[in-house]
């Protein structure tokens, strides 16, 4: 069997993250028992949530265990199997974590699943035509339900679920406005994702900037948003929404010192009779097959073309993370571990 | 034609409303038009949301304009009429401001509504069989929509909104825990209205506070909450909601100076995945039929029985109308107009 090269979570952040908090090791990995298959990643995908379980508090899921391999999307081949559905050669996808190869219980329902990489490449299954994708799916679909020529938002535009955002959006015959740091992510969102406006929240530092660009940008108001960040880029929505808007809350930052970050005026969810609306999208598996097959048909058609940024090795996975953390990838954030 | 005493807004807040914002004039009513009546009132409601229509700032309804009859909901007698669905005698509902008598164009639709005072006393077409009724019935049914087991809370539990929102809840089968404001609103709400606990805010003044005594009434957590105040309520019911939770949100006070007060935590939202939906009972008269049907069945029973501060003469409005906004009332705020 071969090595393994896997990172650990060692210790869990104080403030924040750093490289330390992790550790690489080396295993053999271990024989298979009936019903196994060993796959050999090929790209593991980096996540915001990925923070959240370094923690130790409360929250929508347990925090990752210290000492053991951090969790993690990947895609894969098979190259051993014990199970009858899974020959080698079989590229899957599944949540191997950040290693080079892991060993499934193939019969465990949602562990391992089969995917076609003729006309979607494989990293493409952790981002736009997976989770990232789906959740895009399901905040803009099922919460924000927009309607055609409606204006939608969504911050961290350029991200794997952002683009997604857009582009089903667009799909949807809506405005879409994206909110980006820098000029390069709001060239890239207007231009190749093919949104309507971009505005770029760094130049636009507080709220009261942030909120005329969006005026500007978005002239018949806001009707659905879909928040990746918080703080104030959400503040200055609400102060542009319409009656009866939506936001799809998807992820929220928290202050320099760990504190949460307010909303400053909840009272304009009474005033603009407002939906706010807090999800996971684990939570929502059913809505998996339909969400998959229309990004597939997206990415396979080459009507949406999500990029990527990829650090290579497992090795670079701690320090590629973190610059996630910054905003310093340009769309997914991925690690290939075969070259 | 009789003389009319009115109650005008002569000028805007500056910060807290004082009684020199409005002015008593006295003025002949008019003579009718053909498809006009003539209504006596007998009671004027005082409600939180003319409040918000004193401002001349953007909301979901237009500011009050000054030197005109301030708003508000009535009931009272048709003392002349010159529609043919309309008789001396009818018991009707309307908008008829704060004013002895008003004169309405009958035929508008909405604008008035005959009533049975047979069973339901005449007032309650204000309060628990009215708009605040109704407003409960909405939010509870249609927003929260709880379960048989879960529990409901509900902030100004003894004003006509809250207490209506509880007593709908038990029916429904649900832990209903008020939060009222000192110890003989809070007895009333348990042992008159039959929530299963209340809790005095004011022996629990910070969040911290406030969250452990929700903790304590609230032992499986919170499914569903019914917000007429915000601002430390509202932050410490999310440090109590339990996934999937969902909060109605009728009313929001503003801090000491008149700025909006934050949400400590939006993040909960995410975290417990809640909803959060503020919503205007007059955009959904769609549901009034249904609610004022149950709300009318229970009042009429005797199982509701609506606690009801009682002003006496329009000119005693402003100065109830200004306690009202302190919560020196102890259930639906009226101005009693014939003796």
């Amino acid at each position: 069997m071969p090595l393994n090269k896997q990172i650990l979570l060692v210790s869990r952040p104080q403030g924040e993250a750093t490289v330390d908090n992790f550790r690489l090791v080396e295993t053999q990995t271990p024989a298979l028992a009936d019903g196994q298959v060993l796959v050999r990643h090929h790209y593991l995908s980096l996540d915001p949530y990925m923070r959240g379980r370094m923690n130790d508090s409360k929250s929508y899921a347990a925090p990752q265990p210290l000492n053991e391999v951090m969790i993690g999307g990947t895609v894969g081949q098979v190259v051993d199997s014990r199970h009858p559905r899974y020959a080698p050669g079989d590229w899957v996808v599944g949540m191997g974590g950040w290693q080079q190869y892991s060993v499934v219980d193939a019969e465990q329902p949602g562990l391992l699943r089969k995917v076609d990489v003729s006309r979607v490449p494989p990293s493409h299954y952790l981002g736009a035509v997976g989770m990232p994708g789906v959740t895009a799916w399901y905040g803009l679909v099922k919460i924000i339900d927009p309607k055609p020529g409606q204006t939608v938002t969504v911050s961290a535009a350029s991200g794997a679920v952002g683009s997604a955002v857009g582009v089903l959006a667009k799909q949807r015959g809506c405005r879409v406005v994206g909110i980006a740091g820098g000029p390069d992510k709001c060239a890239y969102v207007r231009d190749e994702l093919g949104f309507d406006d971009c505005i770029d929240y760094r130049e636009h530092r507080d709220l009261g900037a942030l909120a005329r660009a969006l005026k500007a940008a978005c002239p018949n108001g806001i009707d659905g948003h879909f928040e990746n960040v918080g703080g104030t880029v959400l503040d200055a929505v609400m102060l542009r929404a319409n009656a009866f808007s939506r936001v799809a809350l998807c992820g929220m930052i928290a202050g320099y010192d760990g504190q949460p970050l307010p909303m400053l005026n909840p009272s304009l969810i009474l005033i603009n009779r407002m939906r706010i609306e807090g999800f996971i999208v684990s939570e929502h598996m059913e809505v998996w097959p339909q969400a998959l097959a229309e990004l597939g048909e997206l990415v396979g058609s080459g009507r949406f073309r999500p990029r990527e940024t990829v650090a290579h090795g497992i090795e670079s996975a701690p320090e590629a993370f973190l610059g996630l953390l910054k905003g310093r990838n340009f769309g997914k954030q991925l690690v290939k571990l075969v070259d």
